[in-house]
């Protein structure tokens, strides 16, 4: 074949642990693999901190990618068997599929929340913007890119393209999940895929799911609650992640206050100022961020420093449960007992809250629309999933929040100084754990 | 238990895709596992650029110290029940378990290869130096840290223990080929690893192995085959390992010549001048080396910058088999077109040779010696291995070597310039390819 | 060692596809397995009819009994090493274990509901009476039988010991949960075993599992709740069972009637007039009730050879879903017409209804009393599973009942004989399966 | 799609534990599974006596038979994609390795050594004869039997189809060495099936594989090798085997002699006779055999009785291994001793051979021809697997070949009569063990 839909003159494949082959059968797939943006992705790992807890999860999001592209690829085979797509349809959604975390920086999720940048706008940066990525994209059409960017975005009229990249059961999700709990070693995470995919029938909206098969679906919901409790929300990586945050806010800090580094922090310039072009972006990985940090274990502010040793050698803060009532209560004790005892309470008293909806059959109103997840049952019609399953019904639409409070209780063990006020810390502490 | 081998009130777990379960029970080993420089081995990855070839293996040695460390003290609690050992022989054979790879930096390989040091002598450094993980073995005895670093340096006495690290089936092997299997995804690497543990017998000067359990052992020198031309040599790994040691050579002749960098590239001022201290070594891990590369992107030497561009995004060299007798003949008229065509192949006109002895029974007057692998027979006498196995026979003492010619194709494939001296060389080389 | 609890000289072990390895040192252990009624299991399947839904599903009772005896040393180790246990006690937890099926019979669900015997009464006898069983149990003491056969009537005294093989989280049901998974090839039933045996605590009365396990646990339950609606209660499955039950219905109707059999059901014949013996009963296996039901294939009765060609050839009953209220309406004509269609409802018109209660904390004044789990919380109370889980709460004490018709299909399909009669029946079927 | 190729109106899957899951789309597959010559296969085991040495392996024919028709039906998928084949051809590959074994009877090895049956024999009368399966099989057409037949049969004009279900590396060995190691728990068996058959090539006269994966292959040739030596020879297996084919030599015997059975042997009459016929054959199972096995554990005569008492209740044989230069020796004086310890030597004194050619590239002159492996190289050639592996190399027509001597030695240990004469037996025998 020749023309913009040309094949590869012999099928590649990839290696994979966790889908054993990754099978690339068209050139576009094959180049996009082969940009520098998408290399890029090898630098950025998949779980952020979760290493510092499971230290099997070292993969990236390089890794991850290849994986959501391979669902894709059986999910769009077994949709062709069943009906005739337009064959670029097919080329949208693989290379959506392929791309749609190519703008996750490191870190993301602290990043995110200090310097207010967004993953979803940088995918689609890249995919519209002068890249190699969108010089391969534009080889089909001059339209191609776009219709790439907002599959991703989710505003492309075929919604059950959209669906089958992001809902609640899709090729994203479908792959984290297994290649998560692979790289960690849990026991979750296992479910029948490949049974979900025969049992998944194209509607115009989305893809729905034949009743004979609920239970693997119902295996897939719960796989997706007990991986969140035993690894998303963890509490070692979380507190990797408060002591990243607080590192991010420092050094951000001291550029504003005009503090004079010893090493320039060049590639952080224009994230403090908050004029951050894709170029700058494109070259944040995090061997840029590690190597900041490692410089930064020298730097003259006890803060910035205290905070890299403990992130780079893996001395993390301490946390006690709270909750959010009482703890309202003990708060501004606390801070001012931090202050008394010279620990600056704003980097090292933090309270962080994990939630998760398991599975959401509906939330009106808000701004974040989740399509619930449909059966179509022996008669034809469509009944949505909790209506059916108990399990699912039992943990649909129930938001779980913990509230931990992190600290360094190495500081506070430390006897030389301000001993009695540390004590009364450490009472007030665990009085709150309870 | 209090004192020097002292345990811990509850034993620690980390979750291993590989073996499950690291246990902890031993408070030293807890504590050198909480040292800076053992963490920093989460910043070396195991397999150097072998994740260029197989994008599942980004896994580091820490993830590996940790497996050899678990094989290890299962080992130990085998020999424990069929012997009496003294407790802190028992702390010694895990300590060196932990830390026999220590003293990795980035890259070894390759580092070693251009700069001429040794990880070994780091290794060493780093037990018997300042460092916290002297300091915590130091809380054994005085004398301790130099019975790890005599395992390691394989100059013990107890050359039972000696042999359980670092011998032709050892615990150090059976982690790494395990893992690097489970890592990237192949499916040799498999062996009954329970099985061997299980037949394995101590004697005075190695672990001996039942003959009973003979097949299990055939199936580990398989595996280890295997892996080896399979994953470990992969062609397209050692292009990349190529590109990565011409940088550092482009690099030091660079600074040796007084080339103005634009960012001065500290990290590598005392591995360039040959007067690295311990406390630099430590500074190198994966981050830095990738940011220093990211940087040299950047610069106005066209041939680093290229060779950096070329490892960050994976445009590596192309191969030719080559036959080394072959090569001989063309090689003059090789250089000579290289030069003519522009292209220097000081850095780019490479032969990689990788040869593997995948089991030896004797190799007298070689310097490194190694010990074959010896059979209990049900009388009670010894047998080496291959004496007894066929298949071990078959492969026993047998160096493999195969030679590769690597070059930049596409270079050779633009016609801009030089089109006819291209052609030659590209005519050369395929014959050569043969 | 010598005396009772003599130890093997030589640790012997099974290849087990689901733990591994099945270990024994003890030579209780290894005599007891040597006997002929332990060795009789080996010609009783595990799961009865399941083979001819999952053909994976051949495995037997032997092969499970081993299984849950090598859970129970892996959960009386980590006991011991929580606390001394009487070495006897440990025999008998372990016999218990390994005997606790042994009275099993072949398709021991029909064969009970039929002639009325029940497997925990043979258990019993096989334990307490004249057999190698009881000979070599009588090597620990006289007693020692008694005590064996009390854990496994759960009359023991030591209410731990019953928990550890009889309550809703135990040995044997943590073996064939994954025993069975297995074998059929189905994705659920996998749990991490390893992380709920390290969090299990033994207590007076039971075992509990600290609260830092819950997740490992709930993990379990999800797995019970999978398993017995994909697998325990397939509707293919049971057709099998019901044909099954008929032909043991029709075939001592007919023995009562005084049907003269071309050959002498011998091994049937106290069954069918209700005067078993041990001896009688340890000669069914399930070799001998397939060879009668081949032969029954040529007996005259055509009820008895229908149903008989049915279970060896499968060609199974079809069934709709039958809901308990509507069905009352219909049962009479349903009735009323088989018997003008000629076709026996006594035999070819059944409702077969199955339902679990996949974890139930109470039910208070029921005979069989199940033992909810607890958690051993931080702070060392005991707090019931479901107060803690979501999901779990979600299914508890939630008996789920399903109701199915079965009935031949092809006899409808027949339009030779009674064609609209037949026509009517099929439209009567398929409005209930609505 | 109508007509002989009818395709069915929805896909059916078996859920397979080795291939996940088992495909079928053709009305006549699913047709031929139905068959009760095909359901037959549930009472035949694979393995025959294995499971008395691998408790696991209690997997039947009909569970292999599907797995070899699952990989053939990929097989001829790749092949499809690369040349067009004749719809019909692709079902008789289908049938073919679907019906390959269907003529085996229980424990088919001793019982066509005892009465000169063949299980090919029977394969043909099956699909040639008056059967059910014959009548599914001429739904395509009246000659499509004899085209299945002829394929198994090795007859059939295209090589390629013989090549893909009969040679060194087919779909018949892919899946038993898989499935057996599955079954058993053994770590051997495991080969990257996947890329074996994505690296074959069709040729006119057989498969042949790319060079790039031969060390797919020389894996497939290792595993073969290893559950050769460690599972289908393993001594114990081959105890039971030995008193197996005594049980069957001394009922045709006390037959031959006019014996009189307490129950008439109905169903071994025929064979006994040399005179059965296909309706006999089809009813023998292994239900059937030990359904006699058990009678004649009742019966007067000695010998047979002791005999079945081992085999079912698994008093094997023991063994030692025997040279038999050496053994021609002793072999007189044995047998007089035996005799003169009243034990019979015909039924209680056997040497037993095992032998493997694990792999041949040519065996000029013999009855059986093996086609060798080769491999497609990339220059378009083909050179023969042991040319191009050292490893392979090294065991190719290589025949190894063990003796065994089994004989009962709790009849020597019994010192209750001829305690001379036993202890003279087994200090020859220990001589020979040596």
């Amino acid at each position: 074949m020749t023309g913009p839909f040309k094949k590869l003159s012999e099928e590649k494949v990839f290696k994979d642990p966790v889908h054993r082959y990754i099978h690339v059968r068209d050139e576009l797939i094959w180049k996009l693999i082969g940009t520098r943006e998408f290399q890029r992705l090898r630098r950025v790992r998949q779980l952020g901190t979760t290493y510092v807890t499971f230290h099997g999860a070292e993969h990236t999001r390089f890794n991850h990618s290849l994986g959501v592209y391979e669902i894709m690829r059986r999910m769009v085979e077994n949709i062709e068997e069943k009906e005739n797509w337009d064959p670029e349809e097919r080329l949208v959604c693989l290379s959506a599929a392929l791309l749609h975390d190519v703008g996750h920086g490191p870190f993301s999720h602290s990043f995110e929340k200090v310097f207010h940048t967004d993953h979803e706008h940088w995918t689609r940066e890249i995919i519209l913007g002068q890249t190699e990525i969108n010089a391969v994209l534009r080889t089909i059409s001059d339209a191609f890119p776009q219709k790439v960017a907002d599959v991703i975005g989710k505003t492309y009229d075929n919604k059950l393209v959209i669906s089958l990249i992001s809902s609640q059961i899709d090729a994203d999700r479908m792959d984290y999940l297994q290649r998560d709990a692979f790289y960690t070693g849990v026991s979750y995470g296992h479910f029948d895929m490949e049974r979900i995919l025969r049992v998944m029938r194209p509607t115009q909206d989305q893809a729905v799911f034949k009743y004979s098969g609920m239970h693997a679906v119902e295996d897939y919901i719960m796989s997706r609650y007990q991986m969140y409790w035993q690894v998303y929300f963890h509490p070692v990586t979380r507190s990797a992640e408060v002591i990243l945050s607080k590192i991010l806010h420092r050094a951000k800090h001291l550029y504003e206050e005009g503090y004079s580094f010893k090493d320039e922090p060049r590639h952080f310039i224009s994230l403090f100022s908050g004029s951050i072009t894709l170029e700058d972006y494109l070259k944040l990985d995090e061997a840029v961020i590690m190597y900041y940090f490692q410089m930064w274990q020298e730097e003259d502010d006890s803060i910035l420093k205290d905070l890299c040793d403990r992130f780079m050698d893996r001395r993390l803060f301490k946390y006690v449960e709270c909750d959010p009532s009482t703890q309202m209560k003990i708060w501004p004790e606390l801070l001012q007992l931090f202050k008394e005892a010279g620990i600056d309470p704003a980097y090292y008293l933090v309270i962080d809250s994990s939630s998760d909806l398991p599975y959401d059959f509906y939330r009106g109103g808000e701004d974040e629309e989740r399509l619930p997840i449909h059966l179509l049952m022996p008669g034809g019609e469509l009944r949505e999933l909790s209506r059916k399953s108990d399990v699912v019904e039992a943990i649909s639409g129930k938001k779980r929040t913990d509230h931990k409070l992190y600290f360094p209780k190495d500081f506070l063990d430390d006897n030389s100084t301000h001993k009695e006020i540390k004590n009364r810390i450490k009472t007030l502490l665990m009085t709150q754990g309870g």
